[in-house]
């Protein structure tokens, strides 16, 4: 998964049907320095997740497992909300 | 999904019979810095988006489930046309 | 789909059976600055695309759609060779 | 698979069921000079891998191959942990 | 398929059951410029590829079609070995 962070949202009024009525929050990807300036992505949640928060992003067809419907095509969602992330100092490198 | 800004179109006479037909929008994907500097990809659209809208844009094998056909290729599709997008202030980290 | 231009082949003797016979061509995919100096991938072509040509260029377990075999494992193929390619100048941005 | 550097790891309390009691590591892709400044990413681990430990991770649709539940969503799993890795001196190219 | 070079290999006692026996290669993609600084990966190999030896590499679930078993999560592999890559110099674009 990718670890991101929740920064935005959208407003669509054109979209698939499979889409209607779900939320969509802008999350941007953690980079290397472990700071989040990484890619921005689109994606579902369905777990309650509000700006600011650090969460973890499954992407890919394996989206597809938990939006039934003909058109389902969402691949990006969010699967857990990260409460604690520790690293290890010993293997942290500076690039 | 990815956010993407639709900044051209493509003609194209020879192709798969699955993509005949086929609006194929050019967008380029939104940068980590948000403005829209990032990759550029080719995707269908049937939602009816125009040059310089933002539309949200589901990549890889999902695309497969509304394309049906025996050469159904098509790896990249417009989902949702983006009319409003907010982002948090306080998260927001220049890099 | 990857916008790409085509530049190269290879020889490849020793293949994976679904490949044998499959004519290969290594593209190059368009950047954020709209030349094509972004990846190298080598594509599958039955299009029948030449050396210079824009080609479309399909990615993933899609592209398994059209390689039957038990072996089939191509993730990248030629699906529509572009005659033309406009970009909306207004939504143009230097990096 | 991707070749990764464990270097964290994550407490999350709100997630999918299916990643219930799943133990999750932050990992650090190689870069091309062959340290571990990469992409950060989080996966699954069922090999009692531990912090600086050189694995193998596989990401995508292949890793449900071995997460059941109906909304199995992890995109990415330790599947090897490397004892030793040796380099083709020869084939070395600083960039 | 990414166009790579083999640069090493790894030894790995605990791993995946459908990864035992599997001989495993690093390598190393093409990049923009046609050195192989690109991305490093970790492939198997069943073609008998060697140091040094330009490959063509396979990603994602296609890879799975030919690894059987409950757990088979490898996700990259040789397909060919290439003899011999020309380029067409004339659309050659130094970044």
């Amino acid at each position: 998964m990718k670890i991101c962070r929740v920064i935005g949202k959208v407003d669509s009024s054109v979209k698939l049907s499979s889409l209607q009525g779900q939320k969509l929050l802008v999350v941007q990807d953690i980079g290397p320095n472990r700071d989040f300036t990484g890619r921005i992505l689109l994606c579902a949640d369905r777990l309650g997740a509000g700006s600011g928060d650090i969460v973890a992003v499954t992407t890919g067809s394996s989206v597809r497992m938990f939006f039934p419907g003909e058109d389902a095509a969402c691949d990006a969602a969010i699967v857990g909300i990260i409460d604690h992330m520790s690293f290890d100092t010993k293997s942290h490198k500076k690039s």
